[in-house]
């Protein structure tokens, strides 16, 4: 199934030289429906793309589905909706709610989820000849971002090669449709992601939660999103190049060639 | 109230050469609690600065407050919690929820709020030669976008000149500061607004919930954020630079000088 994803649309430019008409190209956001065992958690405005990986993920974000192989099937039906089927307790749903604003988020995280203990990572390294690679992969198989300025792209890097790369109109559904991916089996979390957008708290909090050492990202974090990061032993690389990354936290997991 | 909301951070930057320690300054996201007539509605992730105008402006968002008028008061607790004290019905809260993801959101809409109709708009025009001193202004107000690289800009513009100005590690939070003024009686949505974060759905649509005609962002409008800017006839610029609006919808309302 591949979704339409963008739009041409005529706008008109004014400059003090005067009018006239171009052509941008604009992301399409859709709202999608994810229900886990057949019950409505929540509806998203998503980029119809990897709409599998974002249900599982989403699931995950919101804390019903905690963890790899609880995921048994997921049906997308292109009117709206994405089917989770899980092998979860029902009893396990989060209680307190935090809205994830911070520019953000696939909606809420618990207050247990934000101070609980994490378990401990998966543990990897990375070389900054393979950060070179990951990060030129991940822009080359992300052409929406340039295209339309409303795509945030996110990848996945373990063993040496890039293993999963997506685009959403949501920096957190980006990285949604990576943790989705975990969750489905299709790659483990023992690697390296990098996000073209923020590191806040929530985007933070879920990758520690799912065990991924490394997290990598085109541009900051913020205080509580370093603070996840420092609670949960998260290797922390902000502002991201291929050839200069700037570590905030745990930078012993990134080796420079020839060290 | 002058509340800290940078803090400077030692890191490592690697490169090819070698490893060197830099300072980096980091955007402090820290929780807040809104509470409405003493209700607990949600708790959000902010840059604590425009406290009052981010609850007021919160609960619109999220459909509780719906015009100006009805804020009564509002109160700040350091310790994490903004009190709005407002004249709503209680039986006027939302029902059909959708998170807004698309990077997000301070949370939730309805769906009544998504297809519902709009009142009409509080009609203004803007020239070129304001909206070059607009975003100038904007930008000179907001040095936490260039110093953290993790905090959106928001300012609102009427009468020749700018009106308030706010910065959250949120785009979300950064225009509901600006709604929350409006509530708030601090200023009219008879002008523009401008933002550096994209205009996806959620943003146009409590831009035009409250009557502002004109929506400008330094970056691009998503599909569905340019249907309700249609469907609501707000003004739609994009990718707006001191001598550069590329106008998505409604035209009309920016004059360039000479005209």
């Amino acid at each position: 199934m591949e979704n339409q994803v963008t739009l041409v649309q005529k706008t008109v430019v004014i400059t003090p030289d005067g009018h006239r008409e171009e052509q941008e190209i604009v992301a399409i956001e859709v709202p999608y429906t994810v229900a886990l065992n057949d019950r409505d958690i929540g509806t998203s405005m998503v980029l119809a793309t990897g709409l599998e990986e974002f249900g599982a993920g989403f699931l995950f974000g919101q804390g019903y589905v905690t963890e790899p192989g609880q995921v048994r099937e997921v049906l997308v039906c292109p009117e709206g909706r994405i089917s989770v089927h899980a092998d979860v307790d029902e009893e396990d749903e989060p209680k307190e709610v935090i809205i994830t604003s911070g520019c953000g988020g696939t909606g809420r995280i618990s207050r247990e989820m934000l101070e609980g203990a994490f378990d401990p990572l998966k543990e990897c390294t990375i070389t900054l000849a393979e950060i070179r690679r990951f990060i030129r992969q991940v822009l080359h198989y992300s052409p929406l971002g340039g295209q339309t300025h409303c795509v945030h792209g996110c990848g996945f890097w373990a063993d040496g090669k890039l293993q999963a790369h997506y685009e959403d109109v949501g920096r957190h559904n980006a990285v949604d449709k990576v943790i989705g991916a975990i969750l489905m089996g299709k790659i483990t979390a023992r690697g390296a992601i990098y996000t073209t957008g923020r590191l806040t708290s929530d985007m933070v909090l879920k990758c520690a939660r799912i065990g991924i050492p490394i997290v990598m990202s085109r541009t900051a974090p913020s205080s509580l999103g370093l603070a996840i990061a420092r609670r949960a032993g998260v290797t922390l690389a902000a502002y991201a190049r291929p050839d200069r990354v700037n570590i905030f936290h745990a930078p012993e997991r990134i080796i420079r060639a020839g060290d």
